[in-house]
């Protein structure tokens, strides 16, 4: 990101860290990544509530779980293609890409999973993400029962649940804000 | 609730605090509130998702803001009401009934807050959070400077943003693991 | 209801009754029911008007069928929660609730009946409603006959189909005219 | 209607007259339209429904209004085209088309209102009509302000809203049962 | 069509032939028709426009396939009712009725196909040509099986699916210009 | 391409000329742009459909207009967005990428081109070709006046209609067969 490029249509400061410990963790993601995340740069006005953000992310998509990294991001990808959301389809549609070496396959999530060539794990994961990303008020105990017999587990659907529970967030608040990818992604792993 | 009711459809235990810090906690929204919220015993299968949600449940809800905490509850209920989130129109609706002294609004909030009699101020930052809440995708700065024309200042729309963001995650957690809430609820404040 | 509250957002009176055969009606609502339904006082500019409607609703709601009184309440809720009316999730959510004894079940006719725990008989009630209120022009064979594998005759099957027809003429006509619940049935059965 | 023809999917009588008052009724229609709709012999299994039927269709279509009839006529389409009502469209574009003696104006009504010719007045009614049949929880006092400045009375607000929601009744019961409109609509007035 | 008529919003010439091969295809289609359909007239200003146009429609409507012509018409009806297309619904609505002799089935077509008595083959025919409408992005091999299973061949299915993609073009050419439909074509075939 | 990968989900041949004008037609293609689109493949089954399309689409997309090949290719890739065209996004979004040098182009136009910094012209010419996707019925003479405005002439607006109108064609004969893009464009000018 060029210095002077703005993170969201919001005047709520620069984007630099406010504290020596958020200064550390944007140093540990640019050495990581890269990169700093802009979305890290878009909650830095605030510490508490980066904090809480990066918390609650960094449970859901890299912490203990049934689901592989690349199955979370797949996930974040298809519901943020529903919402449209510039910001996250760019940000982890990148990180398909790379978890899976597999451009195509980023491309399809991004664009339409449903014609992805998908294992019935895959297609029962995202069906019920983007059932429930259109229309949770219909998810009954059937979806769950069709989660049951791809073989997830209850702590399987939690996490399902949580992911796609998590983007439709990430996607309203990128949204609300206008927040901009950093330009990095659009070349990573084609 | 009774002991042996259920709180979700999934088989993760029985609600019952895993530490002694998740029991301080439960023992604390107990004295508070007369009933531990059963958002808090479906999460307490697993001490860092817990205290994930709540610390960023608490910094929106209950931190420093231009918004009070009505407002944040009147946005949390307009948005469970267009996703017919059982739980969140719940225990929500409650708080919007108490925090208002007006059982009315809160029903309102419930039902169709297009219809309430509203001040433009609460009007915009409704508008807004049911926008975001039905087509993020079309967001535009024309949107933001409906808010800020009704007063609110950038870091306000920050909080709208993330208000209405967050319930969009809540309600769907809740309907994908269909969350029960506590009977209480229906009764307090009418 | 106080005087000076206004029952509609039309000019169209003061809702007293235009004749003795409508005023001694009203006095039967005060003394059966505590109140008179403002829907019967926005009516009231006409007499033919308020016969018509009063009719229609007395055959439909109070009238011999093969459904209970409860049932048809039911299906009046649920299908105002489709269309957001204000007026009549009030009114007939209060009467889910008194008819049933069972504040939580007049809730989940508004908020979302489908997670309720229905017998099978009500679901296959409410979904034909809901369908029929969504979307007529989808309503086939296959759908009728799933009302007759869950017991109903053809004739309960006109009457589902009258209740909700008529809720979604009642939805629209409060709508259109902002009509205002009485603000006791907010309190009621709670 | 050819005697053994159906007039709906439900067993509910062939369409006979239950009583003298019916009878003479039904002779009167043959008389005056050259048939007995066949909404008519749909409701005829029970007098007491066919009578508060026809007393609010009379009421509402043929009773005294500052709209005329064709007026409300074209309501009647315009809302059936939304609902894809086959019998209401059937009937009542016969009906546009005899009123005006325009059949090009019958058919727009049936296909797409909209694209019509039509006078402010007219379209503020018909965007009315359809704005209440398709999202009625969004009718707002901009929308009654509209149709004053169009031109209508308090009064007229209340019959094109009277209308409009019952044709979102009518629709509802004739696609619920699979109502069959005469064919001698389909050529006339053509 | 009177001369002085238009035939779209748009100002691009009166519809003359710039050519004397159009010149000559339009004497041809007054004397097979009896009228020059007046797609053929907006698409006249410009030679090249219009034989791409008429070569794609003569292929698909009128070339060899294994659907009938009247199928095709079918399909043509159905699809412009769910864009609720003037033009076309006018236009191939009076062809339905002039290929099948049954006025009914086309106002069935116009108004909604899925209550029509239709074969299994054309049922299964028109719910796919209406789906790719709809929601395209959600067809997938099932959608395609069930065609199969209904009898059709792999180039039958290219061919239904040619022609709803064809019509999904020309409804939107139609309504963006605000194409007229001859007159001549409302009284056709009734 | 890889000789056996599969073009369409139909059994349609292999994608091989069927005449040496078609031969040549593919050679030149592979000359210049390095491959032939699959979907020429798709359509070589039969040499008179393959020209139809081919005709339209070069008349379209190449020929001349008051728009440029970049603001053609923007409008295809915006309308392929609304109907998740995987074939479309991916064979038109590279396009956009080579035309206009701007990778981040190309992806907004795929994800979200509401939030992309547009002209004015650019945005009532997407705004204008994503309505008349979405909803057609409702393109009135003020939806031309926005792009009249907007600097473009009547024929200008014929251009942007046809091409918006092409690619809800395009699409849904991609979607209906499942139609695959050649692997080459993922790659292409990131």
């Amino acid at each position: 990101m060029t210095e002077n490029e703005r993170i969201t249509a919001l005047d709520l400061g620069d984007g630099s860290p406010q504290s020596p410990e958020t200064a550390a963790y944007f140093a540990k993601c640019e050495e990581k990544l890269g990169l700093v995340p802009n979305v890290l740069r878009a909650y830095a006005f605030d510490d508490g509530k980066l904090r809480a953000f990066t918390q609650m992310y960094n449970d859901l998509m890299l912490g203990d779980s049934g689901l592989s990294k690349l199955e979370r991001e797949m996930i974040a990808v298809a519901v943020s293609s529903v919402n449209h959301c510039f910001y996250c389809l760019t940000a982890h549609g990148a990180a398909v890409r790379q978890l899976s070496g597999d451009p195509k396959l980023g491309e399809l999530m991004v664009m339409n999973y449903r014609v992805a060539d998908l294992t019935p794990r895959h297609r029962a994961m995202l069906d019920f993400a983007v059932k429930l990303t259109k229309e949770p008020e219909a998810i009954l105990e059937a979806d769950r029962e069709a989660l049951r017999k791809a073989g997830f587990s209850d702590r399987d659907i939690w996490d399902i649940a949580s992911v796609a529970a998590f983007f439709n967030m990430s996607n309203r608040v990128a949204s609300a804000v206008d927040m901009q990818p950093n330009d990095e992604y659009h070349g990573m792993a084609r």
